[in-house]
Parts: C-alpha cells; structure tokens; sequence
C-alpha cells in the first residue's frame, strides 16, 4: 500500500496512480512544480533527490523546462514518479500537501495558442444558428482542421473569475456597446506542446511534441462574436479569457484512450492520414452551477490531435514547447452531448432548467461553471483530465 | 559636429539623431543592445556608465526589460542618447559597429501579435477580388477596426529568408496540396507594446502602452487562405512567417508625425474617440526584386494605433510588453499604392513589370521584396523606419 494516505488515490478514481498530472501550486513558498496524487500535491523540490538529473526539469517555478525537455525524459520522470508515489515507504523529506492548501497556479508560459473547430454537430449547429437556411457545414471543413489564434496573454488557469466583457453588438442604424448579453462557454479538450522546437510534425511524430492535455473553457461572448468575426474570425467575443485545468495529464496517461476518429467519407490529404488512431475516448461533463447540463464526448470529433498538430505544421510553421491547442468545442449528436450554451439553449430560443429550478440561455453574473472529463486508463482503471472551473463577474464600471 | 562619423547620421536622413531606433545585434559576442545612429549600432551596454541607472534596460541580450519599463523611463532613456550621440567627444569605452558587420536579431519576445484590417482601400479592394458582386466592405467595417490573432513564434527579423509554404487549397472534388501557387506580402505598420500590464487602455493611454513602431510584412498564401479562411478566418496562408524591421523607432520620435484619421462620417462609439490625433503621416515603399512597385500612404488608414489599442483591450483583454500589432496592409485609393500584391495584380489578373523587363503577379522564388518608410520629423527633419526584407526560398521536399 502506497505512503500516500488519500482515498482519493486510488486505482479506480480518476487521480490514482494512473494519471500523475502535472501542476504548478503554492504552498506558502512561492511556485513549485508538483505531481498530484489523488487530492494532494507532490511538492517535486521536495524529492528532487529521488530524480537524479531528471530534478532539473522540475525544480523551478513552472513547467516549462519539462516541456522543453524530450519524450524518452518525459517518459523516465513519469516512471520514477510512478515508483516514488505507489511505494511503500515515504521519501524523506517529500512535502505533500493536500489540494485544498494550495493554491494552483497556470502551469507553463503559453507560447501560441490556437483553437480549432472539429466536431462536426458542433460545426453544424453553430452553422444553422448562425447562417439558418444555408449549408450549415463550408466546403473545407471536411478536409482540413478548421482553426484560428486565439489570445494566450489572457490564457487564465481553472478557478480564476472571468468578468463579463464590454464589446460592440449588431445595432442599428449604429451599433451598441455595452457588457455582452450573451456570454457563453465551450467544453474543449487542449493539447500541451513540447519536447523540441519543430516544423512539419507529421501525424507520427505527435507523441514527441504533445507533452499532455488539459481541459479548456473557451469563454465566448456570441453577440460580440457574431458582430465582428467576418470576415477575419472571432477576436474579442473570445480574447478576454481562456480557461484551462491545473493539471496537466501526460499524454503517455492515454495510451489506453486512444481511438480512431470518425471516417470522413473521402480519402484524406496524405498528410492528414495517421499510421495509429490519435482520437481520444474522453467522456466530458459540463456543469452549470452544480447541475451538470451536457456529456460530451470526445470520441464525436473528426479530426485528432495528431492531425490537428500536423495541419498546424504543415506549412513551416514551428510548434514551440508551450504552445496550445484546443480541440474545438466538443459536441455530440444528441440534445445532452452540447458542448455550449449557444447549442444547449439553441441560440436562446430553448431555456436550459437547473437543479435549483432556475432557468438560463446564456450565463449570469455570479454562475460558475465546470468541465470535468475522464478517459479510460490500464486495467480497467479510469484517467482524469483535472477540472477547469470558472465563476461569471459582473461587468466593470 | 557629432563623434559618429557617418554621413547617414544626419538630420536630413532617416537615421540621424532624430530617429534613433533600438534594435538587437550581434557584433561577434553575442546579442547586445544597441541603438542606430545613421549606418552604425552604438552598443548600448559599451556605454552602461553614461547612462546610471537606465543601464540596467538596455544591459541584457533583448529589449525586453526596455520594453517594460515606463514611458518616463523611455523619455528619459532618449533624451540621455540622444545627448550622447550628438555631443562632440566619444565617450570613453564607446563601441560603435558598421550595420554591415553585425548580424541583427528578432529585437525582442514577441507576447501576442494581432494583425488589423484598417485600410479601407485594401478591404474594399479585396472584397471586389475575392467576393465579386457583393457588397465589398462589410457592415461592421466602419464601426471597428476588424483585426485577428496571428501566430507569434513565427515572427522573424528583416533578413530572414522565407520558404515558399505548402498548404491545402480548392480543388474538386478534392482539395489540391502542394507549395503555395500565389505567394503575397502585405506591407504593414507594427506597433510594439510596452509599460505595465493593462486592460482596457483608453485611446488617451496609448503613449504610454506603446513603446514603438516597426515596419511588418505579413506574407501571405492566397490560395491556402481563400480555402481555408471560413468562418474563422486567416490561419495557414499567414502563419508561416511574418517579418518585422530589425529597429524599433520610438514612438516619440514620430510626434510631428501626427495626423487625425480620416472621419468615417457617422458617429464614433466613445471608447474610439481620439482627445488627439494618432493617425500617422508615414509614407512607405514596396520594392519587387529593387523595383518600387508601390508608395503607399500610412495617412490614408481609417483607425490609429491608439483606436486599435482600445479596441483591442476593450473587452478586459490584457496587453503585455512585448505584444505586437500590425494595422493591416497599408493601401491607397491609387494602383501604385496598393499595399500587396493580390491588389496590385488584380487577383492575379494584371502582370507587374519589374525594372529588369519581368513580369510578376505573385512572388517566385528568390524574389525579395523591401518595405521602407518615413515619415516627417522635427524642424524639417525625416524619420525613418526600418526597412523589413525577405527572400523566397524554394518549397521544401
């Protein structure tokens, strides 16, 4: 039996022994990097001296050293770490400190962030909401990744506020300004670039610059959005906050997740096509002040992270170690797999009835919001993406 | 009569004292600070002791802790340089390096980098070229300035070579992939940020948010972004690379050059409403292989610097030092000022001759392609900004 005293810890939940994410915490001492075990936090300095030279890519005050370093070191910490957590003795001097006496911190210094669109009920929803009686899906979408940057000086880590934006909306005959009046989340699974400075990652080469997943809200304020975004694309309906987890699950936690995306139809670009599946049988929960209102499920999206990497790549574009990117907002076929509110409450013609009775469209002030997910994991053990969580602020002024 | 004997350090020049841009060289040691003076780079770090505690700013290997600092300390900073490098005796120690013997760097980190749409002229233009018969600007065009995130690791210094992208574009019933077939620039004006960390900088605080202004050429595929650019705009056909001059010219050196935006004849919402005006006198050239295919008019854009800056943090978005916004390409109402070569060849439909009897609609490879501007300074002076040039290298594979 393990030295780590936390029933949380275990096998057959979601932060066992299985998952040993990544995250940054303050205890008291300023940042430190910490692997989380169960709801406690591994403070990493504290052990440096069961690492050997590995110590070095966790002993400073974020992730990004580890993220700069390469698989095969991903993969040996990962190990290390595994055998320091399941023994049987307490490491002297380990500092472990239970969740709920940190504070978590953004983990690793974003480098470009990049959101993408691929599920296709998603995209189909979005299109017949916005664009009604034209094709609700483009012409490209079937063929590539759609995606665009999106802002990562305002990437916020779960758990901070987001304060409802002031923008521009449709008026007439001139536009108004004001707090948006429709603000909006999307449930989206992120990928945690790493390992060496690269162009041209093809899809096998995915496990090498992706270090691990997150989970990410991509708060969104649709009347904002659907003023502004043509012809260029979302800019402030999205820039003001983007929420990701705490904890960065590796993706070497996901072997057993891994699935083949949906076929298209046609045949793919070569450069789309992947030697072995890298779509991801994540089951996602959204809840909307503590009522949970939507399952995604990320097994419903068209392209995969390593065709998602590839795209990005493929024309000279480096990945850097740090960079983000997300899958798009994941939506399922059914009413109850929606990743957001504009789908769930069909652009705030349906009322969406909370636990309390309340009903909503769009979100409140005071509302809080959470994304939770797992995957499964060896022997029949489940993995967990931590949960990004986030509460509405009233405007400013 | 100044220690710096070069006969381009004149006020009648655009590198004389007037001017004074920072940049990032590398003399032989590794990269240092410097500052211009005429066709030679002061090492700023052979002159720490004239410069007290201002030193420390420019001391490092980037202009990054320049960058945030204040503006008072910018001010400050000038005036001692400007002192220094226009007074009779060299100062003790004082290591001044021809352009041509050092190698100059990306000048500093690059935080998020936006890219507007601000001439109405090219958005008018390219709505006529790629969506023929529909009205050319679009309604939110006049209320805002439209603008997008672009990807900020693959920003790099005048000088660097660009390699012709591969990419993804219309074909049926399959897309076609391959090296880009319409390889484009955009001539823009890129504004560095700088000072404290801020979040909704009215148009009065745009002084001291921007430190800087640098001359940017945002190449650009057509034929990847006409595929892939709906709805969520440009991805691909611009994320490859984006140039941006070696110096930064300080935003104080263009006071004189100060101008309103032209009126867009409807009322303003008051976050853009300038108390003084930020429009910018700058005139710019585009040379095709040394040939001036362009002079395009900087006084001809319909948003200022301090117009895109509200916009841009309006929604509570913050802006970091070191953050990069571009105004879109700089077009005019005349053919010989239209800022890319999509305008300039009519979607590819008019041959541009070059000096040697060529002819051009896109760029082949080993073309270069110069951008260079001035604008006007005091007592009769000339500013200059950088010039930003890049080489097409053949595609790869």
């Amino acid at each position: 039996m393990s030295w780590v005293r936390d029933p949380e810890f275990d096998r057959k939940k979601p932060f066992g022994p299985q998952t040993l994410p990544y995250g940054v915490v303050d205890a008291g001492a300023g940042p430190q990097v910490a692997v989380r075990a169960g709801d406690h936090a591994l403070l990493l300095r504290s052990v440096a001296g069961e690492l050997g030279r590995l110590a070095d890519l966790v002993s400073g005050t974020s992730l990004d050293p580890l993220l700069a370093a390469t698989r095969a070191e991903w993969s040996a910490l990962r190990a290390r770490l595994t055998d320091l957590v399941t023994g049987t003795g307490r490491p002297a001097g380990a500092v472990l400190v239970p969740l709920a006496d940190v504070r978590a911190l953004l983990p690793f210094t974003v480098g470009d962030y990049v959101d993408f669109y691929c599920s296709r009920y998603h995209a189909e929803n979005v299109g017949r909401i916005m664009r009604p009686g034209a094709e609700p899906l483009l012409p490209n979408w079937t063929h590539l990744p759609v995606g665009y940057h999106g802002r990562s000086g305002t990437v916020v880590v779960s758990g901070t506020d987001v304060v409802r934006p002031h923008g521009q909306r449709k008026g007439s005959p001139l536009p108004q300004f004001g707090p948006s009046g429709r603000l909006d989340v999307e449930a989206e699974v992120g990928f945690v670039c790493g390992g060496p400075v690269a162009r041209r990652v093809p899809t096998s080469g995915v496990a090498d610059h992706i270090f691990g997943v997150v989970l990410v809200n991509d708060w969104s304020a649709r009347d904002i959005q659907g003023w502004e975004y043509q012809p260029l694309g979302p800019f402030l309906g999205k820039s003001f906050a983007t929420s990701v987890s705490a904890w960065v699950t590796p993706l070497e936690a996901l072997a057993v997740a891994r699935i083949p995306v949906p076929d298209p139809g046609h045949p793919r670009l070569p450069y789309l096509v992947e030697d072995s599946p890298w779509g991801l049988d994540l089951r996602l929960t959204l809840s909307w002040n503590g009522t949970v209102v939507s399952r995604p499920q990320f097994s419903d999206m068209s392209y995969s992270c390593a065709q998602q990497l590839a795209h990005m790549t493929v024309n000279g574009a480096t990945v850097r170690p740090g960079d983000l990117f997300a899958s798009g907002t994941v939506s399922g076929p059914d009413v109850g797999q929606r990743g957001c509110f504009l789908e769930l409450s069909w652009g705030g013609r349906e009322k969406i009835t909370l636990a309390d009775g309340s009903t909503r469209t769009f979100l409140e002030d005071g509302d809080t919001v959470v994304i939770t997910a797992t995957a499964p994991g060896e022997d029949g053990s489940v993995v967990g993406l931590a949960e990004v969580a986030g509460t509405v602020l009233p405007a400013e002024d």
